[in-house]
């Protein structure tokens, strides 16, 4: 029987990260100031992002070297295992093989300190001396006030309020690696207060907590703002999921047909597809890549290709994006990192390119997808992550039905240790 | 710089586990009869425990074959990752060198499913239908959900009370995996309901809950009890740790001078040490084994070594072990899997040989260990491992006070992410 975990040594990290946009089909249309909808300058981004973040944001480089002080975080989890599913292959009496990629083995549980790490060191380099995001289901959070804690720089999180109440130990996590967290809409911003007063009873969104960060660190002193998903830079630091995915397949000998991520912002799918979108690209190889998003929040599969702002406030740039509207309230599922009303403008362009298919499931098809998961191969994935696995399995179905042995790649973003309770309403018949 | 974790590949994991018992200074005193005292013949431990598991508690063998089954499940997290504690020796400045051999790596979270599938598998083989156990902080129940759920058994778990209500989630991640949990002591069983009129209040213990678990197993048909640690068999599965540890220090060309264990039930301890206890009673090395216990339940540092029930209610056999009398309610403190009057047979044997020396911590002192842990090796250490964390650093300490460069071993037997109720209970001053 081939081996479970294919795993690869320190040394056998990637150094460098790849960067899709000189590879893309057509180029990224740009940010648009969100006052005067001109182009926006790189300039006009320092007031909330480090210089060395915007030019990645805007490089032309297809290669980016990851700096020496981010690999040494990296190595505490990094490379990460390369899982193959056999224990879920056997019960789906599945013809094909199925591998996945498990970024649960951070210490904060996903693949979002891939960029927290990357996005903290150019901070530190700069000077900067506090950060603030926001965060949905509080993987991000987490990340980056890990990566804080690394670097020592404070963090504030604005947590989607839904979340907040959803998953408590999530706020506990930040606090132990020295973050700052409150519920968002909060009342420590212009904003936040406005909402506050408008909609009091709201669950919160994405795109009010980005505002109250975005404000925040635009009006404080030394602090500048930090986005987990979306932006290109973002993306650009996940793509070592990829690459290393890469590598431990060849060592058996391997190449997937089907690659599959979830998608809410598009970091983690972009992480792990854009490696293999790039052989597309040269014609090399021609794997089918998918992303999965809830129905109750199906970005990609119903919304529009079009201009938008990033935030609710509309305080964020104009990007070129899938998006259901910034103004858009999504149910509050149990997949709060999927809950966003937008999208990466480079995973956005490849569905409009049909390089990135798109397909969506309601939640509970998706649990009841992580308990077959947790039951077969063990580990408790995180609802978001989920997403991919319900995929997966009917990728995997379908290949029984047919009788094709093709190989299946999805991206593990995360673990569920901090969504128990969501695992307590599907099981008590409480889930919608 | 040296790296920073080194890993096996799955064809190094060890094929077989090591044997103590023949190997002792002086041989292990037998169980007695809990009704007669008299020396129990292994027949009589037939009605709780399948007959494989009671030739391995009594065995002669050095080594016993881990069986294939076993290997299969094994693999999906093991070998687990030892790991060169750079950023902690860095925040210390000692000369000592720091590993730690990481088990939160398993689905359950701790080192428990070493012998959790061990068990299961056994039990299986000889047609039990049914496994009933105690757990104290949910790791140990856990860890037999999951085993229970790979060989189709049904789970019985009495969780101590203090614990149920103190992590929550564990019931949910138990569930998960099929498991059913009562709080201890319960009105499921004769003595549960015995204690409940008697001490109503009572925080529960790991004797009330093996009585429990014990009753429940001689009562019905096809069940069978199952322990997670004290017994010989128990320490027996945990010898895996210790051996891939030998391993990974040799490919860095090393030998611990310390090795470093928390200590309940004795198993962690056993498993990490008794590879290097072998080393000592051969002559070839003589590193020094440290046990590290609660303050508050200090059965090596404060017991008496002498024959006593495992449990509350008199149902066990009588072990020779350290303990603090059956009767003996700690109290409830977060490192809930610390909680037990007694100790492991062998572990107290070696003890009272001077061949593993014990010392005892308070709560807060190993809080502060595990937040200076998280906050330079990210993981987030269950409250049970920091007591090896505690001992570990201020081993590193004396190092820099005499400037011996030391090279220290401790088990880190799980992660927290089940505990943050305790970190919040310590970040918010309410911790005693």
């Amino acid at each position: 029987m081939e081996q479970t975990k294919i795993i690869l040594d320190e040394n056998e990290m990637p150094k460098r990260w790849y960067n899709v946009l000189p590879d893309l089909p057509t180029p990224l249309e740009p940010p648009l100031d969100p006052k005067t909808r001109e182009v926006m300058s790189p300039e006009a981004l320092e007031p909330i992002f480090p210089k060395e973040l915007i030019r990645q944001e805007m490089s032309s480089d297809r290669y980016i070297d990851i700096p020496k002080e981010v690999l040494e975080i990296y190595r505490l989890w990094r490379p990460s295992p390369l899982y193959r599913a056999h224990q879920l292959e056997k019960i789906l009496k599945t013809p094909a093989k199925i591998y996945y990629k498990y970024e649960g083995v951070s210490p904060a549980g996903s693949h979002k300190t891939n960029t927290s790490i990357a996005q903290t060191y150019y901070n530190m380099k700069e000077g900067t001396e506090r950060i603030t995001t926001e965060t949905g289901a509080g993987q991000w959070g987490s990340a980056l006030s890990l990566a804080c804690n690394y670097f020592d720089i404070e963090c504030k999180v604005y947590m989607v309020r839904s979340s907040f109440y959803q998953k408590p130990y999530r706020k506990s996590l930040m606090t132990l690696w020295g973050g700052n967290v409150v519920p968002s809409p909060s009342p420590d911003t212009e904003f936040g207060r406005w909402v506050l007063k408008e909609q009091p009873d709201t669950p919160g969104t994405l795109g009010i907590a980005i505002s109250e960060a975005v404000e925040d660190a635009a009006l404080n002193e030394n602090t500048k703002y930090s986005l987990g998903s979306v932006l290109n830079h973002v993306v650009l630091h996940q793509t070592i999921i990829g690459e290393e995915s890469k590598k431990q397949l060849a060592k058996v000998e391997t190449y997937p047909d089907i690659v599959i991520g979830c998608c809410g912002g598009g970091s983690n799918l972009g992480g792990i597809a854009l490696e293999y979108v790039k052989d597309k690209l040269e014609g090399k190889h021609d794997a089918k890549v998918i992303a999965v998003e809830p129905t109750s929040c199906p970005t990609l599969t119903k919304g529009e290709y079009r201009y938008d702002f990033g935030d609710t406030a509309e305080m964020t740039p104009l990007l070129k994006m899938y998006t259901l509207g910034h103004t858009h309230v999504p149910p509050a599922i149990h997949a709060g990192g999927l809950r966003y009303h937008g999208d990466s403008p480079i995973v956005s362009k490849l569905h409009a390119e049909g390089l990135i298919d798109a397909v969506s499931y309601g939640q509970k098809t998706v649990f009841e997808a992580a308990v077959q998961f947790a039951r077969t191969e063990g580990i408790v994935p995180a609802p978001e992550s989920s997403h991919a696995i319900r995929c997966a399995i009917d990728e995997a179905l379908k290949c029984k039905q047919t009788g094709e042995e093709k190989t299946i790649l999805f991206n593990l973003s995360g673990h569920g240790h901090f969504d128990m309770a969501s695992y307590d309403k599907y099981f008590n018949g409480e889930m919608e």
